[in-house]
């Protein structure tokens, strides 16, 4: 659980000047290239020797204080200014932040306070933290990182140059391939939610499932995923989940999705590559998202429809346009109302 | 934290042929009673020798592939397929994942790295993992299982049979009654979120009430269940609770209720029996849900408002009829309004 | 966790009567004075030895056991019953409540199961539980209790008197000023939800930032708060968050703010003073709300909208007026529309 303890908007790192930054970028210089860099930061704070990025003029103007600006190509910098031009400015200043700070790899070992199953693998350069569990038959790739009180359940995998944050638990049944960031407090592999009447009460339909989480995924704080009742539950790779989302049972999420905080997505429904998620969503049992759909915050999407591409909103989720009509209709519908009722007084 | 290693869609259990199978089940044999069946799987991914269930004709041709398919009286089974007929399907193939992958109790023991008061009682039988804690005067009933890291607040009762997986949180003046299951991450007994204006700042009610879990409860991940102000808050027998699901201060649901993942339920709130309320529905504080009601996904009941049987759905929460024919007459007037706007171009 | 084990509705306090208790108050007596009172409850369920509060007459009349019930100025006490008058009768209950079962601070120590960094600076008086994690120059003030498991990251700063429960988890960087509640669960300086697509894939944007958490402030269970991208999170001095919200990274939250469950405020949002957001509300990413600003259950604010001072509610949220006025004309429209169609038949 080492991280930013030295970083940070306000920290300093390694000064380079405005022209080696461009060179580090493809990037071109407009203004003063031989200006001292030794910070990054925000558009409101960045100060003299801090560099920062905007894509629009306004932003532009609300970083009249920083040292140089990160600006796409049509863009003036305005008398004065220093800037880097470059196609892409919000990549390339995430290029100069890991260049500023890079990522430090924590350093490997296993706390004497952790609890290791005699059985489990644990790949090379491994780190694991105080009163960590990992049980019977689970491997650890290597370089991974398991953090304080994070349970690994029996006969589990997780793959290489993972990260995962104190008390996530990771219930049996559970595979995570490489590169995946779990954050603290999730949980994966939970019982569904299935339950069959017996006439008397409700029945629990047995878990007996897995879940596969592909490389690449990174999961936030308190999320949960179930395990598939039979079968498995999968979010595939590269795909981003916000934090406090739930996934049911047998889900399936597919590649390069985005998934913004407390959404949920019910048992069996199925996502596609590429679809955009945003916050508070409701997804029902057994609905499809096709591939490259975007559903904006707080949409309901009712169980068993199917979305292909194109942006949703409401609920029950329709055309954006469409809501948007809708919207605009019954606000003059209530003003006229209005009007007759006071034209009537 | 022993569970399904072996189990799965994908493993083997002990070879059975379709007859004995239907004899368990008291069905009827249509086909070949001698095939052998050494597994189960869903409708989408059984194979020959894996049986699974259908209700309708649609899915029942998805399970094209199966050694044999549990059926309803009124599917026809089709040319060369092997199925058994049973008056509840689901039921019954519920009975047939139980006899197949029957559940394996936890080994009793209390891990040396478990921190139990020396004034807690334990039931014959129990299991305490690795990192948890109970407090003083705590008792923990026969049978039952604690997870790594799970805390049992001073003087809680835990019931017989109980299933608390790793990392929940029971704050003191917690009562677990018998067979109740928690998923990681739960919390239960934290404060209810009150506070009474001083005219300077918000000041804390102080939360002294208790929380009583009855039997038979299972509660999802991650979920969060507050103490009553005073008095208690109080979860029916049978309950379930879906994950990330938030119930307030002094709240009351009754018996065999149904509550989806990330549903939120206010402060003093009463639900009735039998209710069942989808995902991400929000009930307000004071509000009392009657027995039977259905509540459809995303739905917000209103502070105090009372609901009799029926089904509901929307913001507010009205009969779903009701909702139907407003979304419909919305759909129609921004229709005729575009077309309107259109004719006038 | 010590707590409440002998608190509760149904414990007995030491015994007062009513004529102290009024003078405690500053209030007036009206009936007996030298009436025994050892215990509160609510007004359901107080009796002849308890006291409660009521603000009107129908719950006066609720508490008809009850010996002694706080009433405000303009409440006729009815024949027979005693009470005690005061200009705030729930602020005095809350007074009343703090007296008779004054809140027992936690016994200090540190627990010989917890880890502590040997740089780690602890105040006098400080409490470490079980399991507990404390990295290097953290710093914890005095007073302040950890709780079970709970992990205090690399650097961070724990102000005095701050109560953090179980299983909570602080990144590096995170700051709590002093008497700041934490609940179990709660999640701080997690990386908040940011990419940039490189062509390819999203690439992560480094969340290097930090979180701080002014005095006074109380976080509801598995609560999820993350850290700055660039600079900081901050949640103002008194403000209180319940179970299960989720705070993005950059946001601003004003002091003495009230948000409800499950509500969630996207990146870099700012929210003004003395804001109330009810329930499952959401508020997108650069939204701004305005001090004062009262959001009603499950409102949605879209991305960089302003709202100023006022009642909101509703997707998207508008005036509550304007709201109310839009779902009465809609119910008009479909209840006409229905009469058209059974009179056309």
């Amino acid at each position: 659980m080492k991280a930013f303890e030295e970083s940070g908007s306000g920290a300093a790192a390694e000064p380079s000047s405005v022209g080696e930054l461009a060179t580090y970028l493809g990037g071109e210089v407009v203004g003063d290239p031989g200006r001292r860099i030794d910070g990054a930061a925000s558009a409101e704070s960045a100060g003299p020797s801090q560099i920062t990025f905007a894509l629009d003029q306004r932003t532009l103007e609300t970083a009249a204080g920083a040292g140089c600006v990160v600006i796409p190509p049509g863009l003036q910098a305005g008398a004065g200014r220093t800037c880097i031009r470059v196609p892409q400015p919000k990549l390339a200043f995430v290029k100069l932040l890991e260049r500023m700070w890079p990522a430090v790899a924590p350093e490997p070992g296993i706390d004497p306070q952790a609890q290791v199953h005699r059985s489990a693998r644990l790949g090379s350069g491994v780190r694991i933290e105080a009163f960590a569990v990992i049980e019977a038959e689970a491997q650890i790739g290597a370089g991974s990182v398991l953090g304080c009180g994070a349970v690994v359940g029996r006969g589990n995998r997780v793959g290489e140059q993972c990260r995962i944050y104190p008390r996530v638990v990771l219930y049996p049944g559970v595979t995570l391939q490489d590169r995946v960031i779990v954050h603290a407090g999730v949980v994966i592999g939970s019982d569904g939610f299935g339950y069959v009447s017996d006439g008397v009460q409700a029945r629990k339909f047995p878990q007996l499932g897995t879940v596969v989480i592909e490389s690449d995924v990174e999961i936030g704080a308190n999320s949960t995923i179930d395990r598939g009742a039979l079968g498995e539950t999968r979010i595939g790779r590269g795909t981003k989940l916000d934090n406090l989302v739930q996934i049911g049972h047998n889900v399936r999420i597919g590649r390069h999705c985005l998934v913004a905080a407390q959404t949920g997505i019910g048992g069996s429904a199925v996502v596609g590559d590429g679809v955009i998620i945003a916050g508070q969503v409701g997804i029902a049992d057994h609905a499809r998202i096709g591939d490259g759909v975007t559903l904006g915050g707080k949409s309901g999407v009712p169980a068993g429809r199917f979305l292909t591409r194109g942006v949703y909103w409401g609920v029950p989720a329709r055309p954006l346009d469409e809501v948007k009509r809708q919207l605009a209709a019954l606000a003059l519908l209530a003003k006229r109302r209005g009007e007759r009722g006071r034209a009537a007084k």
